[in-house]
């Protein structure tokens, strides 16, 4: 299945071939698409795109598609504000969701939107900062630098500003974003249709979903004013058309060292793949519990199906000889054109070797690192609440640039709305979740290890994760305000279970950070840097930088490809979505498409692929046309993408997109949303009624 | 954690180093054994030995103790025989199980005992059987011949003998078995000492666990006389004396080539290891539904957590990179030697190469293969001996050589012991099992595929798990009874949903098992035979074969290592076991052990390591001074003897044993179980008296 070429592997290395590439805005390379597609995006029309183009703050893409805020995106990126405004008796991800007015929209408890509004080059300045620097001092005087610059950018609550790494170091760029906080849901279809196929379809072409769904932000209460936003194409994307995918792919790996993606390969992922398996098998088996549980946990067991699907498609890239093989080749042409100038060798000669140093001591702290200080609160919403409230008593107190990073004041406000976020959590999946990690945490670090003694005592995983869970406050915002402004005395006062344990394991934590801050990711970070910058010097600067969440345009056309000898037609129809119906989950038509079916022009285009470069973090980005127009929605990348992480294929990698034609034809014919419709293609709908959901 | 040194690797190609080798008992080195520890085995010694050696079939070693029949094994190799006897109101596995009477020694539902009566070589038959063969008519003549020679041997129901396939096909040696299959559990612990730690201990040192058991074999209703049987040492194992382990180590790879070295790594294990960790999530929490559901899945929660960290071990010995190269190293010396030899390279030069394109192709197959043939029942017992019925009635119909290997003539004893066994099947763990099976076919295959629309139909996995498990009379013994009478005219004539869909897909399994067979297996198995002859050829027959779950002999020391720098005791004390109790599982002493403490002498040995050469399989197997004295009973390897799969290395690798005063200790005060102690050591029992377990 995977056929990643080997020329694949020179990316990040080679000026890019062929459609590969998550450009930046400003380095976009117009005459290379007017060469293959005969358009050139001028600079205004690249502006006027970044500025429609939007991302959610959770991990998602989206676009402006109306100047009156409305924002589409895909029903999985707003599936965690659906869930949280669900209940027992009202469940929106089963029934759908449809505000017939503004006044019925519903305020998503945690959806941050962000708009890019200004990149500036801040590359000098850094590096002026940081010269002749190594280990502590480096990472200390970059983050200090950093700190500083987006401070002084982040004018106000409204502005967000990141310092975006690019080029693993070779380029700094400050990025200004817009941030909307005040975000309500519009519509959204049944999770059956929205995901039609469930996890056995997911990565997978040909597909039959309707992943869509239209949020809009406000402002002071009011619906935002949006001067630049997409408006709708007709007829969407055809066979062979060019196509361009503006949005926020999540990380890449193409420019790695070959050290870096061993233990990428023979570590993480196999470690990640495991734990994912495991936590998979006990939350399907918790779903059987009960409805509601089912309920509560559905979003949790989606984002591990699709992680450890992508995950699994990546490790196999990796595993792949030949494809391996192509990396290291790549890496030794470099090292030997490096070695063979003897200036060059000076200054980037020895930064691999270093690098693969600090990879064999991370090696040997990873377990500590891994379930200490980046676990992400032990799998507990709750216990991560705690640990943020502990950490911030330590560290709002300081200066900005000795906090943290993640306590930064730029950071703060999307801190804080993360901390009071009124989302629901439940504390039965919690003390499922919690005992679970627990378990895993006594497992990898062994039942004699300190950091174990000390958070477990005599307690079972289980009987603690009760205690804890049953036994916080934290579930209350309030507390959490009172407990964030009565700052270290507050803490130290606190009763609370959840707040004593964290006070109780912060200092092994940060101890453990510390020791990789300074010791091992600095020297990654800084060698990385020789790497990106030897790059420059041997192969030049019109490449793309690895994807770091950050805006970036593909662009490419509607095309099918070849998979185990049978060609994969490029565009699905409607009928489709009919045919592969069997009335048992996840292939159960909901009820609204069955009764629709006679009313729907069948021949629809549904779903469809395009060579467009994207990786995870683009789902929800707007597919345009050359006039700027949707022509489809990306929500997904086919199985052979997921390679993408380390390499492009243009003959097998797809971005799998819903076709503009099917969000109007249901929106219209299904779902009765006349409100959207007409603010996509405003005085152009036609006269056909149906039934609202919801 | 792994010291794999470079030269473990040469095992296999180059005479054996140090205490290395799981030696036959035809070819055991008692000259070197001589020369390291001045005690020379003679051949008398030998077949003593080997006769009061004892095999479960299920897949664990044990041995004589007593002429009356008395077998000691451990509680986890008889933990199949304590469950099935258990009910949710009397629970052997969490209270122990004593029988203070012969009478009231209770019946194994499933439990067969094996002992190795005779050894002889057949390498020269068959090699003459198959010479100038090759794919379909090289496996068919070999198939039929090994079935030949077992069916002459094995005269009766009480006779069982395989052809064993010694150094990949380098030797074939015909082993005849004396079997007993009426099998009485005479004494277990309770589990909460016998697997003391649970999981998280698991394969690790120092460690505290009782895992003995004792049963009884029985002939025409009575114990069954056995002239050779083990003495009990006085004292048992010392620091540094010399120790013998008689066991059946079920499997090493150290023979294989780098190319299924590598397909191990990468596709084998990789994946083994994520159905496991699903599994184990899945079942963790099936747990949760109750105490009866907790009772009904530990057997197979225990099997899942020990199988996945076992094989995790194994995975990170091939994982590390110094240890892989030396693979490949010896692999290059060795085809460099056979290449420079021009008669050694026409006979034996392409055989590595064959074996790579086997191992491609296999990867081609290997999920439908796994899925529709290697499966094992999709999970789910009764649809595994649905399947078996279905083959039965085709297969037992025709001559014994041109049926499929496990219905030889040789193996139907054992067969339709399987099948009849009156063990317990629970649906409502069966259906959870099949359900999750399943899912993952459908993942893995994909929901388009004609094998999984044919299994599938429109329903869904639970549903039509569900269905299966609840319609099935498959449980019933005498269902099965009468459908293997009745034959191909039964098995058509069947409703029974199980039986129904395995006649249905069974055309399918067997498409898959045959290819695989005549166009891979052949292949791999011909020209391993040929890599193993030209290692004879270069290096000397002086070796030892991979394990092949058959009778061997290691030897070695008791004797401690070194881990994180720091110096592990070979030998741990009964107080350390009061001391890591916490009150909570796995960590949580049963409570005649908490009673009796005042009783116990704390300083008595309680587990130890020596430095033989096991592997998973040699559970259960006695551990002998040079006298053929038991000193301890092996149950576990520690962590770094995982990787003995592919080589030793005796710095670190480690059997793990119960002390053989622990286990006196222990029956004399804690359980009072003088009728078994009386018979370990006729009338030396001193006048203690405790309270009766069970």
């Amino acid at each position: 299945m995977k056929r990643l070429v080997i020329l694949a592997a020179l990316v990040g290395a080679l000026p890019a071939l062929a459609d590969e590439g998550m450009w930046t805005y400003n380095n976009f390379p117009s005459a290379k698409v007017k060469a293959k597609y005969g358009f050139e995006p001028s600079q205004q029309w690249l502006d006027s795109v970044r500025l429609s183009s939007a991302r959610l703050a959770g991990g998602c893409s989206a676009s402006f598609v109306s100047p009156n805020g409305l924002v589409m995106t895909n029903h999985h990126c707003a599936r965690g504000c659906i869930e949280q405004l669900s209940t027992a008796e009202k469940d929106y991800i089963a029934s759908g969701f449809y505000a017939k007015a503004e006044a019925e929209e519903l305020k998503c408890p945690a959806m941050e939107i962000n708009q890019l509004s200004d990149i500036t080059d801040v590359t000098e300045q850094l590096n002026k900062a940081t010269q002749g620097l190594s280990g502590k001092q480096y990472s200390d005087t970059l983050k200090a630098e950093m700190s500083k610059l987006e401070k002084e950018c982040a004018t106000s609550d409204q502005v967000r500003c990141d310092v975006v790494t690019l080029y693993q170091g070779g380029k700094y760029n400050l990025y200004k974003y817009r941030r909307f906080q005040d975000v309500r849901l519009v519509f959204a279809p049944e999770h059956a249709i929205a995901f039609f196929g469930g996890d056995p379809d997911n990565f997978e072409f040909p597909r039959y979903d309707l992943d869509v769904s239209f949020v809009r932000v406000y402002q002071d209460g009011k619906p935002a004013q949006i001067p630049n936003y997409f408006k709708w194409s007709k007829g969407g994307a055809k066979e062979g058309e060019l196509t361009f995918i503006s949005g926020h792919p999540g990380r890449t790996s193409r420019g790695l060292t070959v050290a870096e993606l061993e233990y990428q390969r023979d570590v993480v992922m196999p470690k990640m793949l495991m734990t994912l398996a495991e936590v998979r098998g006990m939350i399907t088996e918790f779903q059987k519990r009960g409805p509601e549980q089912e309920r509560i946990s559905n979003n949790v067991r989606f984002g591990v199906e699709n992680g450890f699907k992508a995950i699994k498609g990546r490790h196999e890239t990796l595993l792949d000889k030949k494809f391996f093989a192509s990396k290291v080749a790549a890496e030794q042409e470099l090292r030997q054109k490096v070695d063979a100038n003897p200036e060059l060798k000076k200054k980037y000669g020895a930064a691999w070797d270093e690098i693969a140093k600090a990879q064999e001591q991370l090696k040997s702290v990873r377990k500590e690192l891994g379930y200490m200080e980046q676990g992400q609160g032990f799998g507990s919403k709750l216990y991560g609440i705690a640990h943020a409230l502990v950490r911030a008593a330590d560290e709002l107190p300081k200066e900005n640039g000795q906090r943290l990073r993640e306590f930064n004041e730029a950071g703060l406000p999307a801190f804080k709305a993360q901390l009071f976020s009124p989302a629901p959590i439940y504390p039965e999946l919690e003390i499922a979740r919690l005992e679970f990690t627990l378990t895993k945490l006594r497992e990898e670090l062994g039942p004699d290890h300190p950091f174990v003694k000390k958070v477990l005592g005599k307690e079972s995983p289980g009987k603690l994760a009760a205690r804890l869970v049953n036994g916080t406050q934290l579930r209350d915002v309030k507390v959490r305000q009172s407990l964030l402004e009565g700052g270290k005395k507050a803490i130290s006062a606190s009763q609370d279970p959840m707040i004593k344990l964290a006070a109780l394991v912060d200092p092994d934590a940060r101890a453990v950070r510390k020791n990789f801050e300074e010791n091992i990711d600095s020297v990654i970070k800084k060698n990385s840097e020789l790497v990106a910058k030897a790059k420059f010097e041997v192969y030049g600067t019109n490449v793309y930088p690895d994807a770091t969440f950050s805006l970036r345009l593909s662009y490419g056309a509607v095309q099918g490809y070849m998979e185990d000898g049978k060609k994969v037609n490029p565009i699905t129809q409607m009928a489709g979505t009919f045919e592969r119906h069997t009335g048992e989950e996840p292939f159960a038509l909901p009820k609204s498409w069955l009764d629709s079916k006679g009313k729907l022009k069948l021949s629809t285009p549904m779903n469809f692929v395009s060579t467009n470069d994207i990786i995870g973090g683009n789902s929800g980005s707007p597919v345009i046309n050359k006039d700027g127009e949707i022509v489809g929605l990306v929500f997904d990348g086919n199985i052979q993408s997921l390679g993408g992480d380390f390499g492009f294929d243009e003959t097998v990698n797809r971005a799998v997109s819903v076709h503009s034609d099917a969000i109007l034809e249901s929106l219209q014919k299904i779902y009765g949303a006349t409100r959207v419709l007409e603010e996509l293609r405003p005085g152009k709908q036609p006269p056909v009624k149906a039934k609202p959901a919801g």
